[in-house]
């Protein structure tokens, strides 16, 4: 094989992990019942609660990425015939209703063009009881953010399933504020550790209506209540947690409370502007219009006037050999249109956005 | 939170990894997308073919612990109302059964005592058409071996499928030569990584059987073979690869061939003999008989004469606290009953057996 590569990671995810994420990957692996391997565990539980800005108990990383999370959150709610509204203006909210339908629900889409916000109200008002609203905060194909707070508000009896994998910590995100029922994220975001697991919340009116035994054993909250809460007495085994992963979240996550929340967002936001100020100054159009933009992820037009010979493929491909920079296509409808450029976690640094706009304004002659 | 812990893990998993594991999860985290990362997955999927014993395309590492890899293996397979044909003959048996009835399966159980093998002629004659055969190769709750290779030589027109988990690396396994049609094993047991990972072979045949679309999204082999493969042309992006655990059980898989499959076995073999042997010495009596035990699992039953005022918790506890070894307890029916010593992956070295001999001598006073 060809020796290792060591990239920037500036596409959509994952982005580079803090190092001390890095470093807690090597801690002496221990067994998923030593009192002190619960220790960590807790206080990831504890330190997710404080990103997620929630009191719910049942705070947990999911052993699996992000897609698992949303997995989660479904099944463990949502029975075969329920309506369930969920809002699509891009790549992860069709996904939302692929795993909805697969379990049988009643799946109602309200829907918003790629690149622009969802409708709050239009979400509320789809069905008059629906027993889900999901939708997606931090639109990863398309740099939208969508209202969540809005929906939250007024969502009614509905359970609300935010999807906050490429919101939290990045831009606030406040779950008991908001009235949201059932988030979950990924750890290779903007929480600045590998990818691998997914931070999960939920809410005590949430597991009043947990479906008692869902398809998925796997992804069974109530026994996996049972392990990261414990009965009181003892904790009861449901799968080996993968210790590893469990210590890079714990890190990233101290990493990230250490820094405080408030400077997060705010790094986050600066690096966002100084790449979105830097794209325009080298004359990019930016996909999303300024006030729904994300600045951990920022999306753009693909410019018709790329050198002879180059598609947007080979400048992507190019930024990765050359400058050992990885940016993301578009997915979906936006294949091959745009180009989405992550400033996330441990990458969103001032230096790695003018490594990009630099190695930009060389390729293509700008 | 007090300083972190360094133990030796002989439980039932999860395993010391092998240092080349432990390093390999600190090599810089690549996008899943990225060639330098796909050159990694390739070679992985080769390393657990060989591992194995199969010439299956579709080998791969699922993101999820080896419990996420027995509900792969279900969901991909089992239509509601398919007859599926279950060896019980302990914990893991038993999740087999709950899993697949959480999928419709008419699950048909074929019990053995806890402590003993499967019959592998009452499993093939349960039923006269089964969908699915289904049978754990080391039952991690007894210490048993059961006969995989017997069951796939009559398994007539089922799809066999056999879990691994505590298997593969440690006590031969040979997955094309015992026509088993799926097969997912753990990380964290004799393949020397920590836990996190489940991988998973399977058969041409299999996938001819695979349902349209299960009920599980995150866990859809179909979805998962377009991106692990790709169709020639590309990779379809289905979820965010794990990349530090990819990196870790690439490298554990590399330990494990650089020694040969032979030399591991054999290191398993000797380390399991010595501390069986070193356990009678002491005066303990196994739980199972010499013919059907497990090398990498050994089973002890809870002496009546432990020193006043300790129960088998209290020994496990002082194991850990004084001498920084795990050992596990009994699950299911032989909580309380039985120890569960592991010798897996590099925790199987003839050191830790005797550090953990000496410590058993040394507190209960043998």
């Amino acid at each position: 094989m060809a020796p290792l590569a060591d990239r920037i990671l500036m596409g959509p995810g994952p982005s580079n992990p803090y190092p001390e994420a890095t470093a807690a990957l090597v801690h002496p692996v221990l067994g998923h019942l030593d009192p002190s391997f619960l220790d960590i565990l807790d206080e990831t539980m504890e330190r997710l609660r404080r990103v997620f800005k929630t009191s719910n108990a049942l705070t947990l990383p999911i052993s699996g990425t992000g897609s698992a999370g949303m997995e989660t959150a479904f099944v463990n709610v949502v029975k075969p015939g329920d309506p369930v509204v969920i809002g699509v203006n891009g790549f992860f909210g069709e996904r939302m209703c692929e795993i909805a339908d697969r379990l049988g629900a009643d799946v109602i889409r309200v829907e918003a063009p790629w690149g622009e916000p969802l409708d709050p109200e239009r979400l509320v008002r789809a069905h008059p009881s629906p027993a889900v609203i999901a939708l997606v905060h931090a639109e990863t194909s398309t740099g939208v953010r969508n209202d969540v707070a809005a929906v939250g508000a007024t969502k009614g009896d509905a359970i609300l399933i935010a999807d906050t994998v490429t919101s939290l910590g990045g831009i606030p995100v406040a779950i008991d504020d908001w009235g949201v029922d059932i988030s979950y994220s990924a750890t290779q975001k903007c929480l600045g550790a590998p990818p691998g697991l997914a931070p999960l919340t939920a809410s005590p009116r949430a597991r009043e209506r947990f479906v008692p035994r869902p398809s998925s054993w796997y992804l069974d909250l109530t026994l996996l209540s049972k392990y990261v809460e414990g009965d009181g007495v003892r904790r009861v085994y449901h799968h080996t947690a993968p210790a590893a992963m469990i210590s890079a979240i714990h890190a990233g996550l101290g990493a990230v409370l250490d820094e405080g929340l408030d400077a997060v967002w705010e790094r986050h936001r600066e690096c966002g502007q100084l790449l979105q100020a830097g794209l325009e100054k080298l004359g990019f159009e930016l996909f999303v219009a300024a006030e729904h933009r994300l600045p951990e992820l920022t999306t753009v037009v693909v410019p018709e006037d790329l050198p002879a010979g180059m598609d947007e493929g080979a400048v992507r491909a190019r930024l990765l050999d050359h400058y050992d920079i990885e940016i993301g296509g578009g997915v979906g409808q936006l294949a091959g249109r745009i180009w989405r450029i992550g400033c996330m976690g441990h990458a969103a640094r001032p230096a790695n956005v003018h490594a990009l706009l630099g190695a930009l304004g060389e390729m293509l002659g700008r």
